[in-house]
């Protein structure tokens, strides 16, 4: 059995002989190697090189035995095959925001081949680098959240101009977040037939929404992209943190494994969306900057948490830049020794 | 039934003639007055002169007929007499955060007398101008959000430092809890003792904790506060935006009044916490950035998902600086002629 086999024979809830770990943001500013590949390199060049970027996505890989390798780009790719430029600062900032229907109306529909060609090339040197040894996830940002950063202009605690927006001017929002789910479409299509053996749609922003609001304006359009995937025959992952108050919305979004943030109890993640999910989480980054006997603990009451089949380990959300090495080894070891059957 | 009556009354879930409305922020940068205030005073000299902050609490209810007049103060104010100076640019940023137990154990325990005593005196100052036509609201930020900024030095999307001192130094942690929540009894049994007819506690960041987490660490802590005021005969709001993952834990939390954050559902949180309480909130304040139709039927969806008895009209979250006065008059124009009896 391949490692390859672990990370999507759990996606599938097939029995694995471990639990198969990866962690968001694996290949970030918490690893030296990064730091000095940064150094030499701005992030927005980082994602559009293909050499560079599948070096960054491998880094994790030469460190830990990870059974996951994850494409190294960012949600806000395949903007500019939308006519959108995009600066980050270190997060995205727009020269910019759509703030209208007119804005939005403008906003360029990309043939397939235009979005961000680069993420599916990575894709490809990637899985021949890695020869089937662990799989590549390919990843998307969901429409709402990419949508929340283009009318909003920046990051924001709560984005209240994006709210506003969704509320005053319904129709220029659906159609906004119908041109990015259509562009989302055709962005992870690409990237599964570069060789991804999974993919990852981030829904960082749903939160901010009520459930009336996330159900008629966000969630169509996540069904929209994961079931056009469904073809595909790869796992799809839908992350959408901070969503307890959703309920079980998520469950109809037409993903394969829920990942749950580390704020959501686990188990009450499961007793929600049910058996028919595997799930990927949840252990709280923090920890991690509290290497110990504690963490060690944190570990295993996650894998107590997790169920018997369709467990995939992982953060509750990205891997903290000031964290040490020494946690990810620990978590690394402790899932090991305690999920092995 | 004069709309003190309105208020408290709602708030002890007994029949009233209309439902009450006050607004989170009410006194603040919306309004052309206080932005006027603002130029002649800094944010702290506001906060800790009695005369000034009297008159920002006023400012709202002259220009608006809401049912509860709040003090003008901030959750940090108590902090300088255990010995910590915050300066705020805008938020709350502290020279020296704290980060071991021997900062913790440093910390001053003030005398009642000593905490924040500008704020009982405002409270003294809005009793007398306002002759019980509409009472005071007094508050204080619960101890876990106070130590969020405490720990970590300034605010922050997600208190990483913060949460990683919760898993590390747990004793430490408790004990600076427990230090912040004697010195809040102290500061809110003042305030009652001024005049204030009740009391709210913030409790921001709760929603950054895992539900174990949040049941061992901090809501102890509330909830011998709010059983401390219990003698006090004032009814108490607690306000945990953003904790729908934490299920019913606040319903041990002491209060009478649930403050419900414009994400959740309204008839989700009766139906998690039940009819021993009564519900302020939740519009979403991004409603207000868009006047109009849409925010009519918005307050009336609110209305409807209130209960019948114990309802007090708010925001589910602070009114935001860039709103509109005009969306104000709507909000109390559309709950006074919905909901009148």
């Amino acid at each position: 059995m391949s490692t390859e086999d672990l990370f999507l024979r759990a996606c599938r809830r097939e029995p694995v002989k471990r639990t198969p770990v990866w962690i968001m943001r694996q290949a970030g500013r918490y690893l030296p190697e990064y730091r000095a590949l940064r150094q030499r390199v701005d992030f927005r060049t980082l994602c559009s090189t293909p050499d560079l970027a599948a070096e960054a996505s491998l880094q994790p890989l030469r460190r830990f035995p990870l059974d996951a390798a994850i494409v190294f780009s960012d949600i806000m790719a395949p903007l500019q095959s939308m006519g959108v430029e995009v600066d980050f600062a270190p997060g995205p900032v727009l020269a910019k925001p759509l703030r209208d229907r007119a804005s939005v109306e403008a906003l360029r529909e990309p043939a397939p081949e235009e979005v961000a060609p680069a993420t599916a090339e990575t894709i490809r040197i990637l899985t021949r680098e890695l020869g089937g040894k662990v799989p590549v996830i390919g990843f998307a940002g969901a429409p709402l959240t990419v949508a929340a950063y283009l009318v909003e202009g920046k990051g924001s605690k709560d984005f209240s101009r994006f709210r506003a927006f969704l509320r005053a001017e319904p129709e220029a929002a659906d159609l906004l977040l119908g041109k990015l789910a259509r562009t989302t479409v055709h962005y992870l299509r690409a990237q599964v037939e570069a060789g991804a053996g999974a993919v990852q749609l981030f829904d960082t922003w749903a939160g901010l929404l009520d459930p009336a609001t996330y159900s008629e304006r966000a969630l169509p359009h996540v069904q929209a992209i994961l079931s056009a995937l469904s073809s595909s025959g790869v796992p799809r992952i839908y992350f959408a943190p901070g969503s307890a108050h959703l309920g079980d919305l998520p469950s109809s979004s037409g993903a394969d494994v829920l990942g749950v943030d580390w704020r959501t109890d686990l188990r009450e993640a499961r007793r929600v969306h049910g058996d028919g999910f595997a799930y990927q989480g949840n252990l709280d980054p923090a920890w991690l900057l509290a290497p110990g006997k504690g963490l060690e603990e944190a570990v295993c009451s996650v894998l107590d948490a997790a169920p018997d089949r369709g467990h995939i380990f992982n953060l509750g959300h990205g891997i903290l830049p000031d964290t040490p090495l020494e946690s990810v080894e620990t978590i690394l070891r402790v899932v090991h020794d305690r999920s092995a059957s």
